[in-house]
Order: structure tokens, then C-alpha cells, then sequence
């Protein structure tokens, strides 16, 4: 029987309970603003977010890997589901629904196929610095977007062309309430992140307690502005939340969207994006206790959290960074506290979500202004800037592309520069001409060090693999230093730093071979590794070139010619 | 005033002028069939062919560089420019001329400014089994679609799904005559191409003579069937080219297409289709003379080339390799044989042009069968799939691609995909620990080798540059070594063969310490390259691990470990 249970369950030990409960209460009040936030962020009734809440936490629990990642909304994911659906431009409300349910079932069955596939290292094409522009741009479009609603206006944009109008609308004819309402959310939030935790401290609470208590700080602003609310009978002019139906939907199949071949492209984007953020939240958790990650698997827990989350009327979902981290440093010890938190979630909706008709949804605004605010990060662009300008030019662009076309458009922008770029730097390599140190078996650039040359040799390293976007570059750099030394009989390519070659490259060196030998000039091949040795076999180069294959650069450069004092090998 | 000719003529030599003449001559006479058939294969007028045929090779004799380059109508150009008009479904025969010329114009202006940029690389990302699987597949398409004409039909396809049910409609109603003059033609070029060169030489004439005319037969053919339709009458059932206008028509701007932006995307296909086969031909005559090939000129002459061709009504052009070759066999020693060539095309168009209306289009079909049909090449597929079953798969999926879905779709597959598995095997290092060859300074590969291991040090070395792509499978395959190695205190990465790190390898650099660091364990780092110095020292981890950067793997290995008989360093 145990063998169909998660190891962790299996396994559990009574001592973890107390740490998995108390994690559990406080994710729960941290996601209940969060879920009907992101909800309406992605252009959503607010309680889809919860029911996109319940399910994945579920499933992630059963099927996950991570003790304390926490599926559900995010704000990026919720960013991307409001650009795709403004461009489906969906016929109404129910349209809408079934389209943001079949990008998350779409996006699901799609994670679960590569997870089949192990293509989980999918998520190693966007690189570190793409990655934060795309990340930093988002925020930045996100903190927009909800100034509108916490000026108690409406609409907005998902780029930077349409938001700033919809802004300057909302700003010149905000509404009083609301603004107040945001504006002090606004400040609580930004002083309690600041300063609640060692106001605590001072008093006397313990300092894990101090800090969890500041993290929970949005949760005392919903609970204070829903209090208020009706307290003050605020209600006239302040947008609220409204009606929230009680319970969860059954579950079923979201209306047939007709235009479902319109949503592959757009959920394939948003399943790569957030299993890329969900791998980099678990790869976070797991070096915390140096556990190993399993890609795949992560693939397959991901996907099926976001069927969960359209078989339930959601949106789609992925393990977001800070409530993960939350729910760690509260003590989660396995996946039982996300059962918990699910458990938890579903009496909040049963028996409490009228209270959240009371909710002002500048306050919502507000808490999601702070939470993503600190996501623009400005010191990827400094490190990329100072390490690599492809990689500080891959930020910037995909940076720009997010703010003037769009999540979707820029995330794509982004990872066709980084291989872009990648590959045009492996396509003008490094090569040196090298001599000999005196005496030595070693070889080094002729041009840093005094070394020996011999004016019938050419020794040229390629400090690169050797493959299609590089062979013709390689090919005619090899010719123009030979231009330079019209005495040389033999060319020795040194092949030390190439750990890989390609048909392409194969057929260049044997071009290169035929034409060289038609000048009356030797092309020998030293230092070849085993794995490119083997690639020569197979394609009949290593008979070609019998006899010129040298395992030293030394034997290479004195093949059948003795010096005095030399050796013969 | 020689400033401003080009170098070849500046420095004309007298003796150049036969070869130049003789060349000229016989690449008009393969340039007349070439020009009108290619045409047909685009569905455009045959005659454009012709005007695409003058222009490009004024141009290219005075901008390009390469001696023997003949720009004009190529085959597969031709197929690309046919699918792209199809798909754009033009209103009548005046803008299907006017969508053509703008190709040309839009896909020339393309090259001059990738020139201006010096984009020239861009040609390298065609890997050569994605390239040989393209021309293979175009090359099948080009001769189904030619075997509809060759049997008096007319219409076809751009796809294996479209062209099959045309050939079925052509053989099941072929036209008698048509079909006997296609086949008969058919029937002479492959005698000629197998036995004509060497009956000659048993005549008595010259051996490069006689080669010379062998290729020279699709010449006769059309020439024998321009006699012998009028002198036998056979007009009847017969479709032939039909009244060719005399002249040049005057340079204009073809009437401007609104649907010019959907243009955009097809002509830079185009663009870089015909820049990649020019290129080749270019940098084959190159090699012949041993000179050097400047990718950003010839990426100017060709874009120059195309924008003269849709000045003038023309198609897109392209250098072609079999006629490129023949011209240089034939003796052409400057660009002056393409002057040549172009001014006796001037001649036939002015004069000549009536006698082409009598030339059967199954015969023209037949020639380009003959010369298209040895471009499918499943040699480069057998050598792929001994050297590397990635890129097998890369010929086999861009073959079955453009087969199946045409060749704009099918040549971006191919390239998506050259370039994803090359990143995909980027992603998967060869990842090797090694030990001490005992006593020596060489470290070797610990499953292959009977090396010496200190069970408090492991030394691993990556065989592949750190970057984005793989950054995240080498930190956990270091986790993975370091689990089996449950007493280690120092991890030694060697990186002799990481010829670059990008910004996302730096990060998981500092990641790994910091996580290494709070297990105990110690990274240190050996036989770091000098670019690869220069970025870590720039990205501030040079300081940090000040004292753990080694020159030499043994270095590291001992470092603060003194054994007996090992001097200090």
C-alpha cells in the first residue's frame, strides 16, 4: 500500500506536524489577497483565482517533488494570460472564462508531454539575463497596470503604448475612496516591510516570528479594509470585489473554445514560463537542504496542477518564489502543508467569501504594487553589463520588447537573442597562432610570448567547438594565416579546445584538407579528444588523415623532421 | 580615374580576352533555356526570365568579386518565389509581375543592408546536412512539378500534397506530341550527359572541348525543337513559350503592392536562401584560385543584383552553381565574361526573341529535370548519419518538412532545428572526473584509466564552454558527483576545455560556492583559459575565489596538502 503513497507521506514523522500546520496557516492568509488579486490582474472574477488555488495545491502535494513549493496564481503567469486574452478578444464573460480555462489545460497538457519527453531542459534556453529583463519588464508592466484600479479606475493595457493613456485617465478622474484606501495600503505595506519586524523584535516576539508576522502584513490590510468597509459604510464610489460564489465548481470540461488552435502558441509561451519560474523556485528550495531536482518530474507535477487548475474554471498557475520561500520559513517540513493550505482554502470559500464582497480592490492593487515592485532588478543589467554586453544586450532587448510589444512577443525576442547571440560569438572564435616555449613540450599565442616558430610550420589553435555556425569562419581565418606565411608546408590545427564537430565541420576539414594539398601544404590535426576522435572514425576522416592525427602538438610540429637533440617519438 | 573601376578591370590583361569571350558565349547559349524555364517555374511569363538574366549580371561584373559568378533565374530560388506567390493568391497575371519584382526588390534591399551591417554570418546558421536536406527536397519538388509540363499540362503545386493529384491529372490526359518532345529530350541530355564527352574525345576533339559541349546539349535540344515545330507543323496540342516581347523593358517601380508588409517575411527567406547557395558558389571558385571571399561584399553585389532584377520586371536571382562552373570551365578569367554574356543576351533579346515562341514547354521541362534532378543527394544524408544522428535527423526533418509543408516553412524548421539540437547537445556536457596518472602531472578520466584518487578531492572536468544552455545540468551533475563522494572537502573544476562563460554560468559559479561553502566543501578552479579569466575577474568572482584559481590541475589537487616526495609550489 505504501508504495502508492508520496515518499513523503510514506515516511512522515509526527515531529514535522507542528511545522507543516503553522506553515500552512500562514500561506493560506497570504493566499486568499493573492489568488483574487492575480485573478483580476489576468482580467478575471476574483474568485477564479481561488479555485485556481485549491486543485494544483492538491496535486502538487501528491505528485510533486519540492516539500514547500506553492502552486498557484502568479503575477507574470497572470500577465500573460491578460495579454493573450485581450488579443483573442473574447465574445463576453462566460468566453473569457473558457478561453483563460484552456490556456491553463492546454498549457498543463503541454508541460505533461515534455515532462513524457524529458525535455526539461526546455526551460536552459532562456538565460539568466533574458530572463530577469523579461522579469523586471513584466513587474514594471504589472505595478502600471494596477495604479489604474488603485485610483479606483478600470481597464488598463498589457503594454506599455496602451497603459500609460489608461494611467493618465485614471489619474485625472480617480476616485477619492479608493485612492485613499490604495494609498494607505500603499503605505502600511511599504513600513511594514521596512520596519514591523524590528519593531517586533524590540517588543520582545522572537525574531522567525517577527519576520513571518511583517510578511503577513498584506493580510492585515485586506482583513482592516474589509472590516472598515462596511463598518464606515464606504461602499459608495469604491470599486469592491463584490459577490464572490460560495464553494468550488464542479468540475468539467470549459465550453469547446472554437478558436482553440489560437491558443497553442500563446500556451505553449505560458507553460514555458512558468515551468521556468516553478524550476527556479524549486531549485531555490532544494539547494537549501542540498536535495537533488528532478526536471522531469517538476514538468509533469507542473502540468498536472494546471489541467487541475482548467478542470476547475481557472487560470493558469505556477510555484511562485515568495510564497514558496513564506511557506518554508514557516515550517514547512513536507508536502502537507500545502494539503493543509488546500484544506484551509476550501473552508475560506465555503463559509467566508461573503466577506469578501467587502474588499476594495484598490487595497488588492496596492498589495500586488508592493509584492511585485521589488521584482525589477536593475543589478542583472550592472552584473551582465560588466561580465558579457551580449548578455547586458539580451536584457535590455528583451526588456524593451516586454514594455512597447508585449509579454508574450518579448519572452520570444529574448530567447531567439540569447541563441542568436550565443551562437554568433561561437561563430567568430578565438584562434592563436602558436610557437613553441624553448625546450618545453608546451605552446603558446606567438603573440603574448617569446616562443620559437619554424617557418615551414603553421600552428594554429581553435579555441572553440567546431560546427556549422563557425566551420566557413574557421576555414578562411586558416587560409589568411597561411596567406601570411607563404613559406609554410604544413598547417597543424590543434584541436585541444574542441570538444565537438559536426557533419558541417567534417566537410569542411576534408574541403580544407584537398584544397591545402592541392597548394602542397600538409594539414595535420594534434590533440584530437576521444568523443571528436570518434566523430572523425565514423565519417572516414581518421583513414584520411593517418599518419597527420598526432596526439601532441609537439610530435605534430616536427613530424618527420629531427632537430638536433630532439627525440624521435 | 581607375579609382573607380573595378580592381579586375584596372588591371586587365590582354590575354584574359579569349577565355572571357569563349565563356561568355557558352553561357549564354545555357543561360537563353535556363532563364525561360526557371521563369515558368516561378509561374511568371517566361520572358522575365530573361530580363532577370541581363541586369543582375551587369551589376554583379561590376560590384561582386568573384571571377566566374554567374547571377541570374536559379531553380530553386525559382520554387521558393512559386510557393510564395501561390500562397499570396495574386489578383491577375499583372500583379502576380508586380508581387515577383517586389521579391526581388525587397529581398535585394534586404541583402544590402545585411551587408552594410556586416550580417554575413547569418549564411552559417544553415548547417550543411540542413542545407543538403533542402536542396534535396526542393530539387524532388522541382522535378515533379516539371513532369506536368513535360506531358502538355499546365498548374501543380508547391507541396508533395498538392503536386501528386496535378501529375495524376497530367499523365491521365497527356498530350501526345508534348509528351514525345519532352521525353526525347529527356532521352538526349541523359545520353549526352553519360556518352557525348567521351564519343567526342574518340572523334578526335579536344578533351575540354568535348566536355564543354556535353554540357552545352540542353542548348541543342532547344534548338532542335525550335526548328522542328514549324518545319513539321506540330503546333497543334502542343503548348509552346509563345510571342516573347523584343527588348528590355525600362526600369520602374513594379505598381506598389498593398500587401507589401506580407511580403516581408518570404522575401528575407529568399533573401537568405539565395545569399547561403551564392555564397557557396562563390567561396568554390574561390577556392579553386586559392583567393580569399569577403561575405559582406558578396552579400552587397547580391543584394544589388536583385533590386536591378525587380527594377526591371524581373524575379529574384541567385548564383547558380552548375552555370557559376561551366563558366569557369569554359575560361572565364574576369567579370568581363559575364559583361559579355550579358550584353549577348541583350542581342537575342532584341533579336531573337520570335524564334523562342516555337520552343515546346515540355522541352524546357525537360532540361530542368535533367539539371535538377542530380541535386537530391541522400550521399549527404548517409554521411550525417555516420558522423552524427542530430544531424541526420536535421536533413531528415527539413526534407520531409519542405515536402510536405513547402520550402519557406520547411528551410525555418531546419534552421530552428540546426540550431536547437546543437544548443540541446550544448545542454548535455560530457562531464568526466578524473584522478592523477600516478606520479606524473597528467590527470585522466578515473572509468577509463588506472588513475590515483584522494577521497577528500574530486576532480571534474566539463568538456563544453558554461553558458546559459547548460549552466544548470553542470551544477547538478556536480551535486550528483559530490553525492557519491560523501567525504569530500574541496571540488576542483577543471576548465581546460570551457572556451567562454556567459552571465547565467557566473551566477550558477556563485550559487554553487555559496551552497558548496555551507556544505563544508571548498570549489576551487584549475586551468582557467585567459578569456575566460578575464570575464570572471570582470563579473567580481576572481576575488572571490582569490587563492583557488590554479594554473595547473595538480596545483589544485595538493593544494594545502603536502605529500611526501611532492615539492611545493
Amino acid at each position: 500500500m505504501s508504495r502508492w503513497l508520496p515518499a513523503w507521506l510514506a515516511g512522515y514523522r509526527r515531529d514535522w506536524l507542528g511545522g507543516d500546520v503553522s506553515a500552512a496557516l500562514v500561506v493560506t492568509l497570504l493566499l486568499i489577497p493573492q489568488g483574487l488579486a492575480y485573478a483580476l490582474l489576468a482580467g478575471l472574477p476574483a474568485q477564479t483565482g481561488l479555485y485556481a488555488s485549491v486543485v494544483p495545491l492538491f496535486i502538487y502535494a501528491l505528485v510533486g517533488k519540492s516539500h514547500a513549493q506553492s502552486v498557484g496564481p502568479m503575477a507574470v503567469t497572470s500577465l500573460l494570460t491578460a495579454a493573450t486574452l485581450a488579443r483573442l478578444a473574447p465574445a463576453g464573460p462566460a468566453d473569457t472564462l473558457a478561453l483563460a480555462a484552456w490556456l491553463a489545460l492546454l498549457s498543463g497538457a503541454m508541460l505533461v508531454l515534455l515532462g513524457a519527453l524529458r525535455f526539461g531542459f526546455l526551460a536552459d534556453f532562456l538565460s539568466a539575463p533574458v530572463l530577469a529583463g523579461f522579469t523586471s519588464a513584466s513587474a514594471l508592466l504589472i505595478v502600471l497596470s494596477q495604479l489604474v484600479p488603485l485610483a479606483g479606475g478600470h481597464g488598463g493595457g498589457s503594454t506599455l503604448t496602451t497603459l500609460l493613456p489608461a494611467l493618465w485617465r485614471a489619474f485625472a478622474s480617480a476616485r477619492p475612496v479608493a485612492l485613499a484606501f490604495g494609498l494607505a495600503t500603499l503605505a502600511w505595506l511599504w513600513l511594514a516591510r521596512r520596519y514591523l519586524a524590528g519593531a517586533l523584535i524590540r517588543c520582545g516576539v522572537a525574531a522567525s516570528l517577527a519576520r513571518l508576522a511583517a510578511k503577513a502584513a498584506p493580510v492585515l490590510a485586506v482583513l482592516g479594509a474589509m472590516l472598515a468597509v462596511p463598518v464606515l459604510q464606504l461602499t459608495h464610489d469604491l470599486p469592491l470585489v463584490g459577490a464572490v460564489p460560495a464553494g468550488l465548481p464542479q468540475p468539467h470540461w470549459p465550453a469547446l473554445a472554437a478558436r482553440l488552435p489560437e491558443l497553442v502558441l500563446p500556451a505553449f509561451f505560458i507553460a514555458l514560463v512558468n515551468y521556468v519560474q516553478s524550476l527556479s523556485v524549486v531549485q531555490w528550495l532544494a539547494a537549501q537542504r542540498g536535495e537533488p531536482v528532478d526536471p522531469d518530474r517538476e514538468l509533469l507535477a507542473l502540468g498536472l496542477c494546471n489541467v487541475g487548475a482548467g478542470l476547475f474554471t481557472g487560470l493558469p498557475v505556477t510555484g511562485g518564489l515568495s510564497r514558496s520561500v513564506i511557506n518554508a520559513e514557516a515550517g514547512a517540513q513536507t508536502q502537507l502543508a500545502s494539503l493543509i493550505t488546500a484544506g484551509l482554502m476550501l473552508v475560506v470559500m465555503v463559509w467566508a467569501s461573503a466577506a469578501l464582497a467587502w474588499l476594495p480592490l484598490s487595497v488588492l492593487a496596492a498589495t500586488i504594487v508592493i509584492a511585485v515592485g521589488s521584482m525589477v532588478d536593475f543589478a542583472a543589467l550592472r552584473r551582465a553589463w560588466r561580465v558579457d554586453r551580449a548578455d547586458a544586450a539580451g536584457f535590455i532587448a528583451t526588456f524593451v520588447a516586454v514594455l512597447l510589444l508585449g509579454v508574450d512577443t518579448g519572452i520570444v525576442a529574448g530567447v531567439l537573442l540569447s541563441l542568436g547571440s550565443w551562437l554568433a560569438r561561437a561563430g567568430r572564435p578565438h584562434i592563436v597562432e602558436l610557437g613553441r616555449l624553448p625546450g618545453s613540450e608546451h605552446f603558446r599565442n606567438v603573440r603574448r610570448y617569446s616562443v620559437e616558430t619554424r617557418p615551414q610550420v603553421v600552428v594554429v589553435r581553435v579555441d572553440e567547438s567546431l560546427f556549422f555556425a563557425n566551420a566557413r569562419r574557421v576555414e578562411e581565418a586558416l587560409w589568411a594565416r597561411l596567406a601570411e606565411r607563404p613559406h609554410a608546408r604544413r598547417l597543424v590545427l590543434v584541436m585541444s579546445a574542441v570538444n565537438r564537430v559536426d557533419a558541417t565541420a567534417l566537410a569542411m576539414l576534408e574541403r580544407l584538407d584537398t584544397a591545402l594539398a592541392a597548394h602542397g601544404v600538409e594539414l595535420s590535426l594534434a590533440e584530437v579528444k576521444g568523443p571528436v576522435l570518434a566523430v572523425l572514425e565514423r565519417g572516414g576522416l581518421a583513414a584520411r588523415f593517418a599518419g597527420r592525427l598526432h596526439l601532441t602538438t609537439l610530435q605534430a610540429w616536427r613530424a618527420g623532421h629531427v632537430e638536433a637533440g630532439d627525440y624521435v617519438i
